[in-house]
């Protein structure tokens, strides 16, 4: 794919979106639920959250793409998430995993490797996370990915190894989140540059994103679905900075712009293609 | 009731709960607690959230009304709502109840069909949960009612009947949301415009406003209730709408409206009052 | 300690966790998580929220001060914080105990009487809160501390004696927030004020303050941490308070002025230090 393809899909995307308003359900962390099904609504989709085993069976046969987000476990998590993945799995429901925290407990490890099984559509994470899954899952060796509770300790370059080895295993697609995004599909890469370091500042700027992902992966392929939510969030980020300087307003007008922004602007939007590795 | 009557009834209702503070705890969704917490706090009431059993007892003992949503379920409530279904009961405290998502999984069946027995002083719901809840407990039959997550596939006034049938169940009222409000005792029925198409565009108004039904329920009878909490909705959402053309901003601005609104304002409002069916 | 040493020491903490960026993990009711995340992220510090009971004690070991806010108790609770408090105990970790609804329920009193034996370093509450604590754990006999869900219904001034005899007992820290804020560390006190009404109007005040508390906690001593907070709550209050008139802006401008607000106007704040009793 060249950029031309991509600024052209990612057009479609996003107005696709708009038009059809599709849900993503989410097993998602109970910190950021909020943000993240307003980001889904501001975007055009619909959200819907669920803890238990037999409702995350029913929206994984019911729902055309789907979020999980191993944020803040639950016992019952034990049950929901193993049943959900085999049901995405057998209905072919494409889904965005989020392995937040991931090295924090027994119960988030054992769920993690458990997912390498279901070679989830998109994974998203921060740099210190895709380079501990990819450890995890034994696609790479090495030093690297301390995680430090939900925050990275590595830059996005250091996780590029990383991304493209759990891309080519699963064949979907790797979005890592940083200073600049990279997603890849592990043959093509992006970068989407833009976005504000306020994003930083406030909780589930990473979780909104993948909720995004999964909606836009009710319409697009793995790597077009992941970009376009990065080239979303990075252009709405860049604007909400040139009208605030402060986290809590930054955030108010960054959801604001991801409702209102143009698809067309965002196509536009500055980033780079170039061959994986 | 006249329309007279109703415009003095809102006027009190919203005066009386500003003087008294009125706590009204809630059983509901993780999505949309801390929504529904400050649209309670802003009208001038009080929140308390709780999950575990004996909790609810206590709180069904001590409260004026309560608000149950049952849009997130966690395996505990298995035992929490039963229990303080009984408990509402024993103590003749009036309460809301919110048949979020109703058809998905087995214990919201479970759950949404027992309450049948308590006879909920209000229902509130989307057009497609009211269908549906009525149909769950055999007061109508026939197609319709498909709830797709949390949405609604279907007007409001094609739930006229089934809202009103599930009103001379109860002895209560019913509140039907959507692009206006319809609230019926069975008897009388009351359609409330105004509000904005930006709140669908943002993550639990319809949760928000069964808290407010519930703060109401403290000091107003049913139908007043929840025609109150409609009306002061509207107002706030038409405000907000002047103010704002985005979902985040304008939910800033709508809890604001809650908030300054004046009583008379509210009771000088745009509705119409007519003869059920 | 004298006012100057006050001084001197606010502003060195604020400074400290700015340049630092230290995780304190929490505990803590789902309603306002959203809240208590992001005041932590907008003073400087990190979050991290946990449930499970192997993920607390991990918690307990690696962070520098961790937050427990027993607002709405899940099952696992009786496992988690228990668990908790051992591995905070058995590592020398500091950690704030928020001891909200504290009365309501038996699971809610079990573990606030078990914290007795953990000593908290920090017990930050309500008037209520504190007097029901410290009758509950037999340091205070008489009358008083009755709550009413998560309000309270006595003012500052009243807990004073109960605040005192809390902080001799664990030789840490006790806040009480109210129409000013008192903190204690049974020999010296110390009031803080301004602030405005308007934060009881939203919810998670008082926990986005004990999360705060937990951040200063990581790099200063209790009284020092407890009163920081309180004061750079004061300060962002009366700040967000000249920018706003209702609570959901207030709200958004006292976030953005925990992020904005230089040390040095906050260690030039109003407060009064005096010896107890």
């Amino acid at each position: 794919m060249t950029e031309k393809d991509f600024r052209a899909n990612i057009r479609v995307t996003i107005e696709k979106v708009r038009a059809e308003n599709p849900m993503a359900p989410s097993i998602t962390n109970t910190v950021t639920q909020d943000f993240v099904a307003n980001a889904q609504l501001a975007v055009g989709g619909s959200a819907a959250m669920i803890y238990l085993p037999d409702e995350g069976e029913t929206m994984a046969k019911i729902a055309r793409a789907m979020y999980i987000n191993v944020g803040t476990l639950l016992p019952i998590y034990a049950e929901t998430i193993p049943r959900t993945l085999r049901a995405l799995n057998a209905n072919k429901t494409p889904f965005v995993v989020d392995p937040v925290a991931i090295g924090l407990g027994s119960l988030r490890t054992e769920l993690l490797s458990h997912m390498k099984n279901f070679k989830p559509t998109i994974i998203r994470g921060n740099p210190s996370e895709i380079i501990s899954l990819a450890k995890l899952w034994e696609l790479t060796e090495g030093e690297g990915g301390k995680v430090r509770g939900v925050d990275s300790t590595e830059d996005v370059d250091t996780a590029a190894k990383s991304a493209i080895a759990l891309a080519k295993f699963t064949g979907g697609a790797v979005a890592v989140s940083g200073e600049h995004d990279l997603i890849t599909d592990g043959n093509v890469s992006v970068y989407s540059l833009g976005g504000s370091i306020l994003s930083t500042k406030i909780t589930g700027s990473g979780c909104a994103l993948g909720g995004v992902m999964a909606i836009y992966l009710t319409v697009a392929s793995p790597i077009i679905a992941a970009f376009t939510a990065a080239a979303v969030f990075n252009c709405a980020g860049t604007r909400a900075a040139e009208l605030s300087d402060a986290p809590a307003s930054f955030k108010v007008h960054f959801l604001d712009e991801l409702y209102k922004i143009s698809a067309a602007d965002v196509a536009e939007s500055e980033f780079a293609v170039f061959n994986a590795e």
